[in-house]
């Protein structure tokens, strides 16, 4: 075991739960509850409580949705494949676990998380994970042809926007949590990876 | 003159302002009457009203902000340089609209978006553009060094925390445009540039 | 406005204009009557006149031209986007300036400065484009292949060497202005933007 | 759970444990029965004896070493971060592993393949990954200064050899297992993360 | 002709051929007998003779062959070709001189190690060095359907795991000998270049 | 040796000697009764008279020149560096020959044209090729630092600006000769590797 001194949640201060303004505080406390603990991301962003709620916010709009097109488990492997291109551990590690919960699969987020390429996809989710990469990281090259591809794939309208705008918000949670230096929650390492009894 | 047709407001749906919640409504109009125009990025939002709203609250958190470590001018630069690194049009012809008017400087928006390196800036906005622009592209390389040396130029951590999430949040912004291919409107092109009379 | 002190025309010495040899100085006060003002580049250049006539004589070889194929303009916007894509200030800003005027055009510049693939321009100059900015980053890269489909679009002989010229020879520009870190005149910044009355 | 069928142990023939030469045989039911079972890598270079032999011969040589200055422990991290930058799931999920369990740590491994400039690793450790990652990715700009910086940090003449030979002997096999397909036995995936009763 | 002292054959100890294992002083002398010389990469390798061992082993594996779809001449120009996209100058240098020999022509490595795109080869060799170039830098991207492009140039299984193979070997040598320095022996520049009388 | 035809000197027109303009004919027949053939860039040049001229006077005030801050041998190796980082055979080989003739040395123009880095040369040529590189490859990363290295390396402002334009000149003329494929003359291969008699 490294004696390394557990690393902190955030470079910047964290408030006491106490001090923030009612509508974070129930949130996080609901978040808590149900998930037996609070994710980092929560505790350092609320600091900042107007971006937090907007942060949040954007976050559910996107991701607590599940269509023909694009299921949760979809939308998180959107995250991990392009958290991993941008180095971003906290996403890597906290949407890799959600990811496995979701697919109920214990080997997909590390797969996609170091090889989207060659992991067991179907041709939609490779095409997604193809166009989503590189907006994330050569944003200019995309082009409507990228769009008709996944239009193709049986994307609707609605689910084409919101691979967009998934690897958008991800775009942002990524470098917020590279600058804040926030780590993933011991929790989520080992989450979805045994089966439940 | 081009022969080419208008390019649409988005790529996906723009709905008309009079179906728009009362709240964004409002707060486009406002705009409107403001700027004289309303802003493509707005109209091309607004058929996901939750998204654009958490997307307009977190951008008035972090640019409606005039310290003495980083002004209202110096965080629209942050804009400029990061927004061309990505090639978004959109932001930089609107936000280098509104850097001319904060700077009142009629060169300084391009200068920066071209070659920020010789732009005509201090030390201590140097120092910032040699950080944002790589967390913008290559987030992983960025340190608590970088940090450090914002500091040491002055900044406090409010500031050293707003130039990290104003690179995250027009990483978002910067995606989400291509996405959707808003176009700026013809009247940021020019603002700025000529002196009122 | 910035108090930073105006940039100098070259970061190599500029010797007075009755010093340089009779054909440059004819040169320059044609182009200063023309123009109004002299372009920086050419004081830039004085100091080394051998080269300075090399420049000038390959320039107006492959600008001064206008070609069905070929347009002064569509010269003007290879120059930008290749310039743009090299981070040369001067460059885009001073042709970006000629490329609004030829192509009577206050938008099409800044356009494909910052994003060309998504500028409104006709399938043969986004090829054009397409393999240009490819010579001048990535020139390995670029084959027969590239200069038959130029053909395709109906580009002679002729014209698709000029293309290739043009980036070449603003390869150096390019690099020249960097090194000499020659700023572009103001008046380049608001020429074609505004309707002449 | 995906449907998707379980993935080959190689895009190239496996053969029969049985026809393989002897010493291939005794190794391999050897590794078998101290891991519990064959990790794919063996079975699939396996259809090249020679290959295989000097393989594991080579590997060997590298990895069964602890040394004051290159623990087994910070072996196993080198190969997770180049492996990582290379993008080779089989790599960094096996040795990921191994690094969990000589480390004895459940997190580590993972926080060094996602990320590991911040990393919880002593000074040490992060100046030879930093020029472990340079070696694998860019290996013309490796100078003899960053050998020096890794006899600062203690590593003797042997130590830093190894640090070299490790990176390069990953940079084979991530290659070769890219090559092949290989993918990680379900094993590997949990192993290190649970502590044993 | 510079005054440089002459580079030693390593950055690491060279020990003295009488101190080697008998396996190696005995393989050492056949080269140096049949060659006129011993390549400084036997020397250098030589104060590790276990991975000595492996590797002149792995590389005689994959090297001493000639089949139908993949050459001797072939596989030395592969070498080339990668070598040259890692820096590697002992490589490029010493194979460059094999592959002049095997394939008797004075130009070819030369041209392959530069612009292996122009070099004038067939197809099917153009195929083989497009895969194994990007197999060398960005091993991620190499898919099934580049294998296949190898079959249909009429490459057998055993040809296109030598293709893989081939590169990755040459991915451990190039960065070992960055390691070590290894210079070329002066021999092999000229190696090739004149015909024998 | 490879059946491949002969490659063309250039994929454009090449008008027969005679036809051309009586300056650039005499020129042509100065250079081949010196060098005792024609390099193929003059013939592949001179179906465009204007821009050959400005070629070569732009090729002959920059390299004809020695001074004790800039040989005419370092003035060719800046040439092979910054060709090898783009890929230009023509460039590579000619110059390389150049080099090693200038240089009395048969080895250096190899070593520089692969890894610079480790070439046998002073501080004062890694110091140039560490700066010409880069403005070959991310002009826009050059700043006036990297000028007063030079300086401090004993480099005179002349030498430093023909640094900077010599690197300019060849961005130029290794993109033109990609863009008309010229081939090396075969002399070039082996000029300056053997001693004179």
């Amino acid at each position: 075991m490294t004696d390394a001194p557990r690393a902190p949640i955030s470079r910047f201060p964290v408030p006491p739960r106490g001090d923030l303004p009612d509508e974070l505080r129930e949130r996080f406390d609901e978040v808590e509850e149900k998930s037996g603990f609070l994710p980092n991301v929560f505790a350092a962003l609320s600091w900042r409580p107007a971006e937090a709620s907007a942060f949040f916010a954007m976050h559910d709009a996107l991701m607590d949705k599940e269509t023909p097109g694009l299921s949760k488990a979809d939308r998180e492997l959107i995250v991990v494949a392009t958290s991993a291109a941008n180095g971003c551990l906290y996403c890597v590690v906290a949407h890799g676990a959600i990811a496995r919960i979701r697919a109920r699969d214990p080997f997909l987020a590390d797969q996609v998380a170091v090889d989207w390429r060659k992991a067991p996809l179907d041709e939609r989710m490779h095409t997604v994970l193809d166009v989503a990469v590189r907006l994330a990281v050569e944003p200019v090259t995309v082009t409507t042809a990228d769009q008709d591809r996944l239009r193709t794939q049986g994307l609707t309208e609605d689910d084409v926007w919101d691979v967009g705008a998934i690897v958008s918000f991800f775009a942002l949670s990524n470098r917020l949590t590279h600058w804040a230096a926030i780590p993933p929650n011991d929790e989520f390492y080992l989450m979805g990876r045994v089966p439940r009894g």
